[in-house]
């Protein structure tokens, strides 16, 4: 269980973790906590668990700024469980690892998402939709499988997590580039996959923040001829950047008309209530419309265009453990990560960063630097 | 292109068309029409075509009375063209086929729906999706593919049709009770064979009318475990036996609960608005919700239901010309026909069957007796 010769890391910073340790009594923690919706962010003293046999320990280098952070920071979700150390996009270094952990080595690079732990006995687990089982331990605001114990999340300097829940990083991949890949990357990939999408797929992204520019990268990587679907032209040239074929702008009813029935696969990035009628009529015959984003109000389907499109409209939440790492050797092999801001671990830069988010002034990612914090 | 001895008709009424007949000139024709959205029903004369070699030239014996027909009739959709003809669930006997015809002879039991022409080269006509074809020429209220001839449908005594629009009808089936299959028949076969619908299936058919008995008896046929969701407990008997195994009253709240995330495959055929959000609630994880009515208002969908089910939700119009003649082979193999009220073709008639039938008042299907009209 030492640290093996070949696993050097391509940094500096990474040079300092690659030892291992041996923790036999849980580990002094900190972290970046809420103590309720209305309290600014504070450093916090906390313990991660000892690994237990399946588990591995992992010094965070940096964690994501998920918007979802910020719902549940604020409670607008009526879930939250305080004190709240938030952070679903996280990547990282093991340390130390549990005696039946096989997947995992000292210094590996290693991502956790979203979920810490599930049953992985019911029929979601077995599926490999372990996001939809009905046990779900989220890696923060919420509790471990004993329905007691807190689950704190990646605003911090360290976690112990189940072997099952942690991800491989290709080391190729920058860590903190790759830490969204953890969220607003398997929740972009998972659909395309989900759907078929490759080679020529006429595919529509609407939106272009921290999943719209994922979901872009990806389709292209896939071969397929990616249109980005925007409320303003502003955003133009950035989806060219990205590899986007093609631009329409959503307010300019000109545009969608001549866009009308002509995307096999449309990705709807969009929290923010808009039109999703308009936005299916792009969709070609028996077309795909995969919703990612969680506008308040209910989406209008007109049911003439249910019988006339055949279409089939779905939606998507992250993605299971298993496609997470599919998705990140994918984005290994194609050198795929976000675009991200990277920011101090202070709760002044993340004020600023969660204020700048709810702005969409980002692009696209804000992504914390753990490993230079706390010190 | 005689009479074929084999031919042999199953009851004394199909016995006199089984002659054959050979017209050189329009065939003058009778029909029951309406001149314009407010007028009543009149006998109408008007003429068929002579078969050209690809047509087939049928003595109509019955037609169903579908929804969709009053709507045509009292221009409803703005696209109605008078005089009219209405019915696309026609049953009869074929009396002479063109030179170039091969699936047909002189006697056979043949049925026609709702087109009787496409291009037939478009990507809808040759993935079998004729009825999504830009080109397609209804059966009635439309025109042929030269734009100009109006059609004129099933409530007449004959019909004109392109080989490839005609179904073959299995004998062992009555032409009386198998007219409807042809549009309430194939409206509801569809889905479930494109969803693969089978044994074991946990299915809902929300509505018990003309299209959702259909829906149960497939259903059933298919091996599958059938619900029937009604707003009136009053339709649990008749559910019963046409063979579900279970009945939702969808205006109990406490049933819906219990029926939660419970059916693989939901069939809705409500015309009328209703809550199409607390039907998906009855969809389990990955589920697939498939409406064939059109309700006048779109139905309004959670994106949360979206993301955290994954179910696919979509719509189906009839179906292709492969489809149609495969359902008619299953009602043949399974001895399935629509549950029927017979009528004689006189305006009278007509007019209280659409009366009833804008009340539901019909188990399940009006059809009209062609063969002794016009007499």
């Amino acid at each position: 269980m030492g640290s093996s010769p070949s696993n050097t890391a391509n940094t500096t910073e990474e040079k300092v973790v690659s030892n291992g340790v041996n923790h036999t009594a849980p580990i002094a923690t900190k972290g970046l906590a809420v103590d309720s919706a209305s309290s600014p962010f504070k450093v916090f003293d906390f313990e991660r668990r000892v690994p237990k046999p399946d588990d591995v320990f992992i010094r965070i280098h940096y964690c994501g700024i998920c918007h979802s952070d910020i719902h549940q920071v604020k409670n607008e979700w009526h879930t939250s469980k305080y004190p709240m150390v938030p952070g679903h996009e996280i990547t990282g270094v093991v340390e130390q690892v549990g005696s039946n952990v096989r997947k995992f080595r000292i210094g590996d690079h290693v991502g956790v998402g979203c979920m810490v732990d599930s049953c992985l006995h019911c029929n979601s687990c077995k599926k490999n939709f372990e996001q939809h089982c009905p046990d779900i331990a989220f890696t923060y605001s919420s509790t471990e499988l004993d329905k007691v114990t807190p689950t704190y999340g990646g605003y911090s300097n360290f976690i112990t997590v189940k072997e099952h829940f942690v991800c491989k990083v290709p080391k190729n991949l920058p860590l903190d580039a790759a830490a969204p890949l953890l969220c607003a990357g398997i929740t972009t990939y998972s659909p395309l996959r989900q759907h078929n999408v490759g080679k020529n797929t006429r595919m529509g992204v609407i939106g272009l923040g921290g999943l719209g520019h994922m979901a872009v990268k990806f389709g292209v990587a896939m071969g397929a001829h990616v249109t980005v679907i925007s409320t303003s032209e502003s955003k133009r040239d950035d989806a060219t950047k990205l590899g986007a074929k093609a631009f329409l702008v959503s307010k300019d009813a000109e545009q969608l008309k001549g866009a009308e029935n002509s995307f096999d696969f449309i990705i709807d990035t969009v929290s923010a209530q808009h039109d999703v009628a308009a936005m299916i009529n792009l969709l070609a015959f028996q077309g795909v419309y995969c919703m990612v984003g969680a506008p308040p109000k209910p989406a209008e389907i007109p049911s003439f265009v249910l019988l006339f499109k055949r279409p089939i409209i779905t939606g998507s939440l992250i993605g299971g453990m298993k496609e997470t790492q599919e998705m990140l050797d994918f984005c290994g092999k194609h050198e795929i990560t976000c675009e991200i801001e990277k920011i101090e671990a202070t709760p002044e830069q993340i004020n600023v960063a969660y204020d700048r988010t709810l702005k969409s002034d980002v692009k696209y990612r804000f992504v914390i630097d753990i490993l230079n914090a706390f010190k």
